[in-house]
């Protein structure tokens, strides 16, 4: 074997591990090895950098190249054979755990008319986000929601779970937002299939949306103790007015524009314990300044077009492309439209972070707040 | 003086004090008193009753009676002498503390086109539900509310607030509901005049409600850590429309009909730490069965007629009365009308209840849930 | 009947009521009352103060005054008879609500040997601080926790609870600390005699103290869901060793010295949700600085001897007297030895003006922290 | 390139991806990864596993092998050049993360009297356990703490630290627990190195275990709101009299025979946000049935000796040594003395996976709760 190295990540400054590979010591790391232990020395620099390196990197997913084949999978593979005709999203510095960015996944889902998938419930939270289509709707425990291009639905941790579509809709396609990956780095993923296949449906339609949806008001008394909201679906037509209503008397986050949080009407709190999910309006011509958080993202234009900026470099986007900014990278957002608006859908996990005391920002302090565009 | 009895609360059975008048008693008796002192089993059964026994009664405060009076105070005192002009509601068990029911102080307020009172502050929570006028609106630490017919708005624990109505607006009245017995009955009250006598209102007009007054979202980011909602103002039409959204996905309380409280959208709890409120839509011919809690309440018909039956007597109702249910009695409600809906807007004190893990309910067990009548 | 005054509460400043009576007011005042209202005028500086007022007095209870009488009642009434054979304390501002002290009702209580109370449950909160006498015990919930000199123990809200003395103890008196008068006054009273008069004791002796009273540590994945703390006894030794360690690292407050808080182990928080306890020592010749707070106190000294300089006026007290400092009153406490220290223990209703977000405190800011004597 | 195969998760089973390789659908593949995509139903049923399934493996990292490499390192490295002198541990199936289980850092430090570590914060939250030596200290934002054999002492998350030992000490070991891997995995780690190289200690020695280290009591009025404990050190002495206290009225845990958890006495929560701790006794002769939980952890021997078996197979320990429970696996303990009691000091991930609402357990319910030994 030829020699490894040991000391790659010295560092020389104080407080730092700073130890040259000498031939006693590749003795003694050789005799730590045996007993499965190592010197920190040789490691702590590396384990204990000075601040976050992503392992993810920006990426657009653009709906021109992916519409296709995600349709072409209806023809490819029966929902029998695949379970579910999903293409997912793979950044190119997590192929090993199949995330779209950070410890999230995410995946185009199409469904024909008349299909209805099999009932099963997992450790993992999960949201759907309609990109097109008429006619899908989603069973959560024995609650269905009906859902339109732009409506927001959630399939909480814990909950039995279908989607389908009418006999009298169009194929359909979503985007689904999991934390798959987050489960299996924490090794807490359990599965289950329902026993009987499909739930059944024993709520009237959009119960949840009717009772939970409203401004200001909640049922009496109605007991929630779950750690999800009990507003399964956040549909787009309030959604949008909301952004309006908002808009008319905020200046706006100088680094989001116009921007909400989907709530837990019950906590005020996220809409799951592990994923979070906004929409956010940039009014014609904004452009907003930079910050990064510890945190990941994926975006989904809902309407307009525009271009985002993520450590330097620019990623256009328009109506259904998804993009991500992964943990610590500065992104500002640029509509590209002066006369109208631009919304971007997005879902994170900062509940994560926040959850555990690691939620950081940081506003990009040189010129002006905005990024220099870096050679491409 | 005649002989007082010590021995007024004897109850013949284990546990409870039993104890005669006697001549050494009495001595002894004595003895404690000159030591600000007391033998308990004088009191014990009195102060440890076996369920509460409220001193309020119910009442219902006719509009038809009580508006030439609100009115007729326009021209008999100047808001400068009267600080405000209004007309408190005085419950017949309750007049020393100037309550309504329990320990909740309630009055109809009116004012003059562009009349605008002083500013001021207090630790009293307050809230107004509006009866009629144009033009009537609330300032709250620099935010400005308009107001209409049965819109709610708060003027919470520790807010800089006025009231006014514009110049081009109509004589307004409002029902004030306030904890002023409770601040005084736990001493803890404290008052302040505006060192301006007038604040400025420095946000745009209705922004609280814009912002986050919207179903299931809230601004992004946005900090809120007061104890009382950032949701100012509660309009009518958003609410009516709730309660029939609400409707039509569920059979409704069997107590309350469609009934939904009025939250805090940051935190989904009640509006403010001391004083909940609530809206309910009895449906055309509702007539709910009867229960009992542990807490105070005041209601103004804000829609139809009907009446309710507290502890075994019927007390009618139509638009703009307000009626109390007192403590731990029995109520149930019923709306006059086969063909229309009828709504109740109530205050109550059950945080206070709940706060101090003292709230309970009860539902009435015989006659299918239904009060017997009493003989009048 | 004589012209009643209408016009007691006027104050000549802006912002406040200032009307005087004239006939047609009089007249005015007559037609509201008769619809059970009044006018708000007439009673808005007297129900909004500028700031609390209290109702209670300043009193020191004596022990070498009530040990006597207390005693006495062994002889002048049966356990059966009196239920609890208890001399109660009564402030002569709050005689009508038997309180010691604001809303808090306090009581020396004394058993013989070999007796034993009947088992009951309230909604009032309860605790027991032990003054003198050998072989009491108290049982909560099946729990029993045997008592000794200035220990303190818990019967809190809904807890079946009842008393005795072991046959080869002593007579035995206990300081009695409850919440009834507030209860009373929240019209929130149940009271419930044990079915079979007497508990079983199901668990080990002091477990809870034995499970729950250890530094640092509780017992692993043991459920606590109750509003108060599961460690129902607070022993003596424990304490004074715990102040005493404390005051090896700290300055101590300005205005308590060492001062701790006997908290729920499961929360931090406070013992019972309606009642708070602690205990504070006075270091020798110590003479803290005078504050008021929103909140009733009823102090024990348990060592010692010294006295407190109450809104300008003082009130010695030693070892086993009892007194009380009322709602918003300016108060310091001085170590009457420049030797030993003192320990006064107090119980309060602190939990109840924080669950409400009413609790104030000021220092007093003149002469150097401390009160001018008033003229006795 | 040989043919890669996409079908090596299919599963037989309804609801699960059960897709052949074909050349259209390999093709098929081979686009959608040039767009940064694949098929879900290629690696469904891999990222959706049935339960979780670790890839740490159960290791004991014998005190006897380790000491002697520990105190070499003081004679091969000098602090400057190391920044801490210290083998950490690295289990096999971890060696990439540098993590002892799970996200879970493990190592054994050692410092020479007179030394002095440079002071620095991180993301990551610490915690030692003392192994051997005399003189030990730890600096933690002001607050010097003296260590002894199994005291328990935290750095937490964002608190300046620093450890030394003193002139007149000896050579001491402790075991260091972190969250280091959990931080790189999150993207979340931050690291800085104090300004002034050293910390001032500003406050008594041993202040905070003085203050929050007393049962049922603490400093009155002190506000503590940061995530982690205010009590930094637990001294072994109270600890083990704890564990003795309480095994004296409880029947102890059947899967951990006497088990107390260390809490934070400010709210009866975990040490620290990310990392709980717990010391537990098993009796003489005891032997704990086995379960399994999601959540990894570290155990030191801290008295006597005994094993473990983990996924059925047995794992000795003795004072000092050190193993490993990794996620969902079966485990029980056995102390190996029939007269002298065992403990085992533990850290774990349970705060993380409740925070995120991911913990589950399970017993083990064949063979009478005791796992059958596997073949080695
Ligand atoms: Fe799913
Ligand atoms: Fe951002
Ligand atoms: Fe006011
Ligand atoms: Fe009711
Ligand atoms: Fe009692
Ligand atoms: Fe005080
Ligand atoms: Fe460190
Ligand atoms: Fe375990």
């Amino acid at each position: 074997m030829a020699a490894r190295s040991y000391d790659a990540y010295r560092e020389d400054r104080v407080g730092r591990a700073n130890v040259g590979d000498t031939a006693p010591l590749r003795a003694y790391y050789a005799d730590l090895e045996r007993m499965h232990a190592g010197a920190l020395w040789t490691v702590a620099n590396k384990i204990e950098p000075w601040e976050p390196k992503t392992e993810s990197v920006p990426v657009v997913w653009r709906y021109a190249d992916l519409r296709e084949p995600v349709l072409r999978s209806l023809d490819l593979v029966t929902p029998e054979q695949a379970g579910r005709r999903v293409v997912f999203l793979e950044n190119p510095g997590r192929t090993e755990m199949s995330a779209a960015v950070g410890w999230l996944y995410s995946g185009l889902q199409v469904m024909n008319p008349g299909e209805l998938a099999s009932s099963h419930r997992h450790s993992a939270s999960a949201l759907r986000f309609i990109m097109e289509g008429e006619g899908a709707f989603t069973n959560v425990d024995g609650h269905r929601m009906t859902l339109g291009a732009n409506d927001f639905v959630l399939t909480p941790n814990g909950t039995w779970h279908e989607h389908g579509v009418a006999d009298d809709g169009t194929a359909c396609i979503w985007q689904d937002g999991l934390d798959i990956p987050l489960m299996n780095a924490l090794e807490a993923g359990f599965y289950e299939v329902h026993p009987d296949l499909q739930q059944a449906v024993t709520y009237p339609v959009d119960d949840m949306t009717k009772a939970w949806g409203n401004p200001g008001l909640r049922p009496a008394g109605a007991a929630w103790d779950k750690r999800y909201s009990p507003l399964f679906k956040y549909e787009w037509a309030p959604t949008y007015e909301a952004l309006h209503r908002f808009a008319s008397v905020t200046d706006g986050s100088p680094f989001d524009g116009i921007h909400m949080d989907y709530v837990n009407p019950a906590t005020g709190g996220p809409v799951m314990p592990t994923i979070g999910a906004s929409m956010q309006m940039l009014r014609p011509g904004e452009h907003t300044r930079a910050h990064r958080q510890v945190g990941s993202f994926l975006y989904q234009c809902a309407k307009g077009h525009g271009y985002s900026i993520i450590n330097g470099r620019r990623y256009d986007w328009r109506e259904r492309d998804i993009f991500c900014v992964p943990n610590w990278m500065w992104h500002e957002h640029v509509n590209g439209s002066a006369g109208d608006d631009a919304c971007l859908f997005a879902f994170h996990d900062l509940p994560v972070m926040k959850a555990l005391g690691l939620y950081r920002e940081q506003a990009f302090g040189d010129n002006g707040g905005y990024q220099p565009l870096l050679e491409q």
